[in-house]
């Protein structure tokens, strides 16, 4: 059951911070979500889910992104989740680093003690948080997802581990082999343990090969982030895309960066791709 | 002289943080610009000031309003002040209130010490600031001023003290009548001791009689604002407006509240207002 933290009338429609007890996280969430005007005149609308990255929150998206006004003009739903479970109950990282847990919950059911209790992001996004929101607010059962760096791999991820669940997917800046990036190497070998051969199943790029279904990916990397040759590496994802004949959409955005200034500038081109395809 | 701490493209143009030695001020200081890709290739451009609310500083209205994106289309340059002198030496509210002192320095010259000595915003974002600014930007010298409640507040101030200063102003949820509510009363007493005489001139809706140029005002005001009738009391100038035949455009925006949303829901009106008067 969701519980109204706050309501902001937002380009005609709401937007909303809620709270609820997670069964799958174990530990109580918040969770942000915008509801353009045409679902609060009666129409149910499709949803696109938006994972943000290292330490952000559900409300990182919804501040920065100036997203609201195209989903506002579209009929879109966007849906926020926080980025890890939350709680002193939850384990985090020992020496209070940003890059792994609180904060950075990368979008997997961890299968190690002691994070597999409540580091259950991808079941808690693909399967718990969506039945709720259907079951409360007024959603037509069509997803759309995207993200940004951690989340722009739990985007992809969730797509392509999920055939048909998704209609559409996109990322800003994904890291897109986190089996061999610094921040991946890290949090697989502790969520799913220092042998790596589960980690492929939550990589993208070698999640690519064996898909079920060829959902078009649009794909945007600033040029001009830092984190590019390290952590990103979306030329091996498109490597993966060629071979398997994956249609894969990669632009590489000249001079920009990392920040949410890089996403505001190219929202409305995912928003409008996600919605060629949610919007029937 | 503007030393640079940050840049990140944004909508083909650039958003900057600076640091500079304000004379004026007495200290160091942050703010914020953003630079329209007219301005990149060699164009001077005019500059839309927004001046911000209570506990902001240079970062909020970048982060927040949206309004990059127009103004990069239109071809305005955005420069967010910070929302008072900082640093260790000025001083603040003794009992670290979020209405007094750092953060709220209300766009106005103190007379009284200690706050006299630092509190010199109005000349600070009048003078000092601006002739810094066309000295090193590309900025033709054509100014708009626009802000938020306290920063409201200062944007009518400082265009009603300064006429042929700024061809355009604007305000959202602005502070209209500071000596008569809770948040002005406080501010005003302090910065400009408990004598309420020289407070008329820092007072919107008291300049308006005596102005000597009727640039007119568009005023945007949530009707579910907490603060409406406490604080912000927009009826007040629009009487004064009306008394003096002073152009003013009031709009009450159903709904919505003191928030970056309601900014962000209508940044653009305002945007066009300011371009409507600045680009030639």
């Amino acid at each position: 059951m969701l519980t109204l933290l706050c309501e902001n009338r937002s380009f005609g429609g709401l937007h909303r911070r809620y709270r609820h007890t997670s069964a799958v996280l174990g530990c109580e969430m918040s969770l942000a979500v915008y509801l353009p005007p045409q679902a609060l005149s009666g129409a149910a609308v499709p949803a696109l889910w938006w994972l943000s990255g290292l330490t952000c929150t559900e409300e990182t998206f919804m501040q920065k992104a100036g997203a609201q006004r195209l989903a506002a003009s579209l009929g879109l739903a966007l849906v926020a989740p926080d980025t890890s479970p939350r709680g002193p109950q939850v384990p985090t990282d020992p020496d209070g680093a940003w890059d792994f847990g609180h904060g950075a919950g990368f979008y997997l059911d961890a299968s190690e003690a002691p994070w597999a209790t409540h580091y259950r992001m991808h079941t808690y996004v693909v399967r718990e948080l969506p039945d709720l929101l259907e079951a409360e607010l007024p959603l037509n059962g069509r997803h759309g997802i995207s993200g940004h760096s951690m989340g722009g791999h739990g985007a992809l991820v969730c797509a392509l581990r999920n055939p048909g669940r998704y209609l559409s997917v996109s990322a800003f800046a994904p890291i897109t082999r986190p089996s061999t990036c610094p921040w991946g190497e890290k949090a697989f070998s502790r969520y799913l343990g220092s042998d790596p051969s589960p980690w492929a199943a939550w990589d993208a790029t070698l999640l690519i090969p064996g898909a079920l279904e060829r959902l078009p990916l649009l794909v945007d990397q600033g040029s001009a982030d830092p984190f590019l040759e390290d952590q990103l590496r979306p030329g091996e994802l498109a490597a993966a895309a060629e071979a398997a004949g994956h249609p894969l959409q990669l632009r590489y955005q000249e001079s920009y960066d990392h920040s949410y200034y890089f996403i505001a500038s190219f929202i409305d081109d995912h928003l409008r791709h996600h919605a060629a395809a949610l919007l029937v």
